[in-house]
């Protein structure tokens, strides 16, 4: 079960409201690569896990990651607590609020949340647990985590080069830290698995794993250890991409006696006779005149 | 600029048409693991990258995953294929269709989308853009590749368990295999950026990079190279692990003169007096004889 | 800041796996009414809470309903354990994991998830913060509180209704139980607000507080306590409804000249000429001979 | 301003609930082709709209949407109410409930909803405004309208093939029927602008205009009238099909001195080092001996 | 399968970044209207259509498409080139920064996405395959690609309206051109199927297929070839609007005695008493003294 | 059925075109606490009633709440009308349109909608379903409606205290006040039903109804009547907060032997070996050297 002290994880300071700084830092409260993302994909990584390190580790971390949820909600209520009494209490002439909100995200969060905080990123586009990539096989999921804490690394850097208040860049580099410690230990438990690549239990197919398919040609081609060297084979004629089994590329199934007749009705009824030159819609909507030319559409 | 060219990448055979099995299929199709989410994910780091092998290889890549959803769309149109025409010409009785549609997303394939392909998962539920994980730093990025090549290998190895078809498991052991060349792909090339970690450019807080936080307790506490070893600092005692900076763990803000003013004036018109015991909506909904017992919910 | 135990708030039994009974109870893991919703509407109110005695509670019981959470989580992922393993490592035939996952959310919670838990409902869709309806002002925020713990208590009991497991029945009743608790003190905290109602500060314009349009009219016109006695004027009169501030109920505005000539020249640009009965493309569709009858579109 | 008379526009006789049926018919009340997105989106074109002449049909039409969607809504709550007062009132066993929600959406409206009527698709999807394509320009938007009744049409045709209650198959048939009739009127409205092709103001590019590009090749390639005749200028060569201004097919930017040296900077820092082959997280993750081989995701 | 040539189809040159104006395009990048929405529309038809000249016509339009999401995506990304590398390096102050991010949806592609270039529109909602509207039968899908592209025609001419750049205002300009080309295609295989109207197999009932209901009634009313001339009856009658078959306007349904036995409990537990005038929570909630006054609310 | 008048339910008078304030009141046009949203609560709701008199008031006030969704589109219809006609035919030059659209919501009602009103919120998030709450049962759903009406009411609250223009003014308080209106009715309707609390049929658990949990500890520790008096125990020892049934708090389920033979398989394979301290991708993408040090990722 869970608990909760008053104190936050990380002593915070913010010298004076900012709405428009409180926008930015809602991408790690309500955004995708935020701390309700973090704290809910471990989660439920940590409800389904049967290893017993790893739902140890797993409950830890997404703890953390609550109570970072809980500081940088802290900061944005800050930032926002400036304009919540004097809108609440209309004590500001409108000419002044509306300036205030002049942003779509921060005009939601004084007109619809009252200056609180809401799971929305800085955009105003609430959070949904489609941010969420948990698949339940570790192999996977470790590297869902290793590869979420560098993203939301890459966030709080990003945040920090934008903010000026000590305090709060103070926190943030705390928070940015965290998920540098966190990325190592998910990297020790991934490869504390051995062997986890590939990930899961089939193998792949001998014939296909070393192939590199250079689709994209023309000036610009490249190369470098992701298709050369002794490990792949790069296949680079157009001919050679497709039906690379060595079929005829087609698509076929069997139907029934019944399927077919239904098909063919449904064909007979809706084929569009190749031949001629019907008049349409937009030759009508085009106008008297037009369509006598060529080009219709195009004339002013 | 695209091309298309109408063999598939890999040849498909259908045994017979079979909805329920489609609908599983659909994660790969219209899923957050699934190909338009792969082709979308390289595709937009693609436009960014400056790099210009890496430029290259996504386009390559981004490329393939879509030939691979025309694969796996191809595959559910023939599993659909039977019911279609049945359905649209109104030659099947209403009794067996309902059968045929007994299940929440096959249902909404048949009536809504005509037994054509949706960009849906298996749920039924509409592909979204918030299923790609891109953030433009091509070392939180390649991991996320990593990540989802990962995913996407898993769901195939899932699929291939579930179906019985050879011709469908065939083609699904192709696309699978795909993936782990595509995480190689990937691995490669974040591991010929050096350094790669942590990403991006500001490193951490060397006072917090190592401390690994025992915030779950109790009996299955457990250690691993995760948090043991020379590498980690465990922090287990509940005190110490809130306010780590050795500030009191409280959030503060200056605010204008103004400003307090308002709050007050807000705090004192919405103040909970904390004295007393008011009657309440639940104390009169609860009927007339139950405000005078302790317990007016529990009786039945 | 949270830290966890890893003893659950209340013991939990599962008699068997049951993939069918852990969908119903997705409701309340990652449905609109379950406890990820609760957890996060007190807790997004708690942030923003001036207010000591109502912080405190909002941080206590949205610190409970996470325990709720697990609790559910917990059963969720019991009922699923049956078939993760076996999926995982390909120990089931196709036939008879095809029976186990024909129904699209447990498919989906398979496929995709790997037998683990979602933060999705019983249909499968994603949780979102759009679920969430705190809105920044305590006489409005613990009325949503309380309808929520209604609505809560109400999903509880229909899933009581439709288990048979003992030790399952036993755990959702401890989980209604305390939305009733929490229904209690949240109503004792609103009327502990004088007067709370109202909501807000702006009084309402007594004109048109007492009125009310009998907007629905015919057979099955009834009254009640809602519109009826001293306090209620019922304008039934359908003249008398529209229009009420006693103008023409008419939307109009003043435009600048440049304004004016922009719409005029769009105006006149697409105007519909309601004279005459041009050709169109319905008429064009509808086939040779159709055009000259009444009824073109109703003839088989 | 709207007002509510008790009799629906259609009486509705059900022989008998049918949660399941209830189910299929939801695609027109909460579903992208129902009843609320056809009223919304013509209500949103009537708000807008300075022609008198449509405003007027678009609110009448808009009117009788809405009046459909109470006729939908009421069929489906008929068909739910069986089940509605033995779920409600505990008068059913848990067995027979949960066969009778063994469907994801059926399961949902019994616990979420209470066997009400929700705003949700047959899969269980929530209704959203994302549905609605009004753009504000009445030569597009006429064409919208017209495409929205073709599909409404096509979705109630499809449900009268799979409903077998007298009563119902009558109302919607009733339903069925007045989509054509508003198809009629919105190509009547179309054409009556003069011209309305191509829509809006800017004529297009005549160099652009007539090309028809055949950029998907291979066995299977066709004509007809949509790119034959005197009308069209097919380009098939595909060295043509790109740069079609003649330019290089590049895309290019002018940056300033800073924001060079910025990039620059970035690229230096993350670049993937073409040379050499890496050791990397895969190839730790393949176990010991795989790093030998060429092909170390293929081995079992 | 799809194959990639690294020449755009036309050749973009961006006079100079412009995170404002990149916004503005990201409506036909990930807008609802945009080139995803339209490369899936007609790629997902493609799949299941049987007609071989729709089929081929569909893969070259939907793979143009894709180019052209390319094009746009490539001058969105040139836009945002400016602040890509200055924010990534930390080369730029804070102040400068914010102001560079003042507006929710740039400040998100900063922030979020490191000036990348998302799969959203321009107010950040993330693409979603709910814009599609594709339905499986060629006489409705055809209307909906008419009016798609007539559609994205039109926000190609509103963004050349706010556009200075040249090079931008040509690419524009030849993207919207080959929408009206689109829709002509679109056209000709329309009316190259005799008869296309009504869409679908099943005619409508000759007794509703020309009654025009006019249902919005007062100052205002109009009309027009929509409603009037040989081909509509119009009723205006208010009665005769409701129960159009001669019924009684209401909705019924047969219920087993158990059923109906189990609605009487629910009905009877949830009554509300017609008479009397119970005391409400809002009634506590006005405080002392509201209660005696007719008005409670309506004072200040 | 539905029938509409021209006249509006109050009249309008908007003094001047202002797209921002336009963007404010989508608020309760498009957003999760406005009309759409009332009016479709109480619809579905009245389609399931079938107490006759909540049922009737049901109808009465949805039907209302579709003409204030009028008025209120009516009013940001015409806060926008300055800027439709300018922009749809080009009379305005590109900067100055720019600057007007500066805002994501506004520049996305002006480029996507044509400056027409859409069902968006002030963020331009699009009005989902999801924000509907009926649940199916009387007493939790008047609860719900009692909640909403007290947000809505504080919404058209802040929109007065941000609005100058006196017309706009005067319509918002005249909806405003509508909200207080309805409040009452549900109110008197809720308490109209003795019992309703708790709602529903099922009793709570006297065991667990009055435990206040003291969850949240430390400096700010509160006690008020939520938690206080007669009615309530308080516990707030850690132990006993957790397993509060007597158990050991565990979470337990009986698996079968093919079942437990399964786990044990996925267990084995996906073990992460708790000794040992492996060589991991962070450790190779920290560099040279950096292995060796403890702290590789905290090194500027």
């Amino acid at each position: 079960m869970y608990m909760h002290n008053k104190r936050l994880q990380y002593t915070v300071h913010v010298a004076e409201p900012n709405p428009q700084l409180a926008v930015l830092l809602l991408e790690q409260f309500g955004g995708p690569q935020g701390e309700l993302a973090a704290a809910m994909r471990y989660f439920t990584q940590a409800l389904a896990e049967d290893d017993p390190g790893r739902k140890d580790m797993l409950y830890d971390i997404s703890t953390e990651e609550l109570s970072h949820l809980e500081i940088i909600g802290s900061i944005i209520t800050l930032l926002n607590k400036g304009t919540k009494g004097e809108l609440a209490e209309g004590m500001i002439e409108a000419a002044g609020m509306r300036l205030l909100t002049g942003n779509s995200t921060s005009q939601t969060e004084a007109i619809l949340y009252g200056s609180g905080t809401a799971l929305v990123n800085s955009s105003g586009v609430p959070w949904t647990a489609a941010y969420i990539d948990t698949i339940g096989e570790p192999t996977a999921d470790l590297r869902s985590n290793i590869a979420a804490e560098a993203r939301a690394k890459m966030v709080y850097e990003r945040l920090i080069n934008v903010t000026d208040d000590p305090g709060i860049k103070d926190a943030l580099t705390f928070l940015m830290t965290r998920e540098i410690a966190h990325q190592k230990s998910f990297e020790k438990a991934l490869y504390a698995i051995t062997p986890n690549f590939p990930p899961g239990k089939l193998p792949g197919d001998p014939a296909y794993t070393d192939l590199y398919f250079d689709i994209s040609q023309g000036a610009g081609n490249a190369s470098g250890p992701w298709n050369q060297g002794a490990q792949w084979e790069v296949v680079d004629d157009r001919d050679a991409q497709s039906a690379v089994d060595g079929g005829d590329g087609s698509a076929s199934v069997e139907l029934s006696k019944t399927q077919k007749a239904a098909l063919q009705a449904f064909a007979a009824r809706t084929a569009s006779n190749p031949e001629g030159d019907p008049l349409t819609g937009a030759d009508l909507g085009a106008g008297p005149g037009a369509g006598a030319t060529k080009n219709p559409a195009a004339e002013p």
